[in-house]
């Protein structure tokens, strides 16, 4: 039996790991800077926790597990019993109970709810795990991959809301990925659909506009008359969409469209907090923020009530690699109200294609142990084994052939595994208490004595 | 609706995340220190990849996910005929085909299988990742749990034998536990099996014998003529089990027992290669480790054909801590044949509860950010977010209360989350470029430059 895995699932070798490894960390830190907490959840969650909450695709799209037992066939009775309720549409608890976490918010609003009165508030976690979605697989979407969020949780401070844009420039800063932070407000989109009296058709105009980018305005506005809305309506969408200039300009011309709409203003005003706190900054270590008010960007609108984030990569044709924004109700679904929040999320798959195609990882994170002492024989391996111990105390890693073998494939051995030194103790060294220690990058060796090993390496 | 958590799932919050890191992290070095390379697998594997391999028992607690769409009454048709098939015993694939993760060694297998040829050889591989199995949740015992395995695959070298001593001694001592690190060997308990001419009655001797420490004596006795042995064959049993002394005392012991028993001999050489490599090693950074000969030691015996190791924390009432062995045959169930190995597990989780109850962790680990900012109004807490900004760039993780609030609950606030000190910068002290920052640990304060802040938390 020839051994497969799993449509869009995905082995991690080492290299890949270091080099996620390397983009986790790097978010990490960031977060715990600005005072973030670490949360993780359990992969299973009981399936009454998950569904309904994303929506009947959504839901299709959930891994549920099957009850233990039911798949043993002495154990059909009760199952055969189970399955006639199936037939008859009724619920299948009986069939399964628990499911994958599909991402991270819901087991982020559950934790919430069943700790509520044992957290501090407002609470800031990070979590960085798995989710799992039965999607068809295709190029880059998979059915096990990575989330990573941060959420500040009960706090109405727009405070958090500009920190959150420090955090996204900060981190895309230190893994070298020039970005185009985009910043929208949900207040302002809803204000667009009360300007052409059509509050009741705010969801199919924000999916109309948000595709401007990639189909053109002719397009936009035929799909804006596809979904009912008039000449006199369209035109104040497309005056809307016309609105041009710096951040300042598009906030000024927004001021005078929504001169009579209160929730308009608020949304601008969120806007003007966020680009003043900006503004004032000081060039820190990493700039100073930059970010484009995008008046068409929306992103799982249904859930954000406030500010709306996205983050794209320059220079390199990829779908966005973060997003999020506020919200004024986490928990509500789980019987805690009122508990708003701001939060973002890293697309981690596509950070890790964006900076292996542009060759941003650094040099270091290819490599494997540090040396690899020769085997020379019996006596002469032993000899080789506590000399690393020495070096293995010191922080240096390094490992030994496993048997007497021919140089050559010993060499071949420390290459294939990217080992930057090899070091050769032999009977003679042993006698001069030396060993000769060859650097395989610069193809150089020298001679040294076994107690200037351990500075030769850290030099 | 109150949500919960399915049994046997654990949600870890930051102060568990980080002393679990602190676990994780120490054996991660060690490993990387030895030159081992990390592997991560998927957390979903096809049903056909785990199941037979962990026995019958094994089978009935993987967790099998459910097809996709099976659940979904319009879909209940083609369901109805996979059905029928299942109550006639037929395969279950139309309704499972894929399973969780059910330990590490399987996926291990599976991957070293799928990979062979373009596999460096030796292969040394780490993995640290959750396992699920759908066992009686109780005490220290999870459904959701994890595990922390290191293999060498692809060689015969007993050096790798005597390594994994050197790496169980040295992740404790770093951990500060004191283990007791127990060797036996799996070709002594066939040689005593051979011995008794029972050969075909090796396994219940092995388990009878494993009880001795438990039950003691006579009723590994009364179980041993259960299962069928005579007196002659238990009193060579009894010989057996009444070897004592020093470690090469035993192996003396051994060699006359085992006189005309090749494998037996070679049992007893491995073991002694062992012993002599740590005879000989110097006192390291860690000390020697050191081993005790356990005849009776036996460990899920069917898979190891060399030496098996176990590790128990000393001062302290738990079961092993860790466990592992020499393997011939690890991937010969996916095709490809003759790849020998050895490998150890750490139990994480054990660990965990015996440095929680030794207090073994330290201190540091249960601290949140450094330093929090007051929040003494709109235009002070913009001028605390500059300076704070300032300080992450040196690595100094801060947070700035949210909004304007009385200083009993922010410092309230700081105290919750187990922060150090509070900067407090009002209007005056903007004025002056200075501000007070309490030690809330010492409960001293001081006020300094903003130019001297971040040197006070370096210092």
């Amino acid at each position: 039996m020839k051994p497969t895995l799993p449509q869009g699932t995905r082995d991690f070798s080492a290299q890949v790991i270091r080099k996620r490894g390397y983009i986790f960390d790097t978010i990490r830190t960031v977060f715990e800077l600005y005072g973030f907490e670490p949360l993780e959840t359990p992969a299973l969650e009981n399936l009454d926790t998950l569904t309904g909450k994303y929506g009947d695709e959504g839901d299709k799209l959930i891994f549920k597990i099957l009850n233990n037992g039911l798949d043993n066939s002495q154990k059909h009775e009760q199952a055969k019993e189970d399955f006639k309720k199936i037939l008859r549409g009724k619920s299948v608890k009986t069939l399964t109970e628990k499911a994958l976490r599909y991402d991270l918010t819901i087991p982020f609003a559950r934790y919430v709810a069943m700790n509520y009165g044992q957290l501090t508030m407002p609470y800031k976690r990070y979590q960085m795990q798995a989710v799992w979605r039965a999607d068809r697989p295709q190029k880059g979407r998979y059915r096990e991959f990575y989330q990573c969020d941060a959420d500040v949780v009960g706090s109405y401070s727009f405070m958090y809301d500009a920190e959150f844009a420090f955090i996204y420039w900060e981190v895309f800063k230190r893994l070298g990925i020039d970005i185009e932070l985009n910043l929208n407000n949900r207040k302002i989109l809803t204000s667009l659909a009360a300007l052409c009296n059509a509050t009741d058709k705010m969801m199919s105009i924000t999916v109309a506009i948000d595709k401007l980018d990639k189909i053109g305005i002719e397009k936009v506005k035929q799909e804006l008359e596809k979904n009912g809305l008039g000449p006199r309506q369209i035109k104040i969408i497309e005056d809307y969409l016309n609105i041009k200039g710096t951040n300042q300009q598009k906030l000024d011309s927004l001021k005078t469209l929504f001169l009579n709409i209160e929730e308009g203003k608020k949304g601008i005003e969120e806007l003007e907090f966020i680009l003043s706190l900006l503004h004032d900054a000081p060039e820190g270590a990493f700039g100073k923020p930059k970010v484009n008010i995008h008046l068409t960007l929306a992103r799982g609108l249904n859930y954000y009530t406030g500010v709306i984030y996205e983050v794209k990569a320059k220079n390199i044709e990829i779908g966005s690699i973060g997003g999020g924004g506020r919200y004024n109700d986490l928990t509500g679904l789980f019987g805690v109200p009122d508990m708003p929040g701001v939060g973002i999320s890293f697309g981690v798959d596509r950070i890790y294609d964006v900076m292996d195609e542009l060759n941003l990882f650094p040099e270091k994170m290819q490599k494997g142990a540090t040396a690899l002492f020769f085997n020379m024989g019996t006596e002469e391996s032993k000899f080789a084994f506590f000399q690393m111990q020495q070096l293995r105390a010191k922080g240096i890693s390094c490992e030994l052939f496993p048997e007497p073998a021919k140089m050559d494939k010993q060499f071949k051995y420390a290459s294939k595994k990217n080992i930057n030194y090899a070091v050769i103790i032999g009977s003679e060294e042993i006698k001069t208490q030396s060993c000769v220690v060859k650097d395989l990058v610069k193809n150089e060796q020298v001679t040294i004595g076994l107690n200037e090993i351990k500075d030769y390496f850290t030099k």
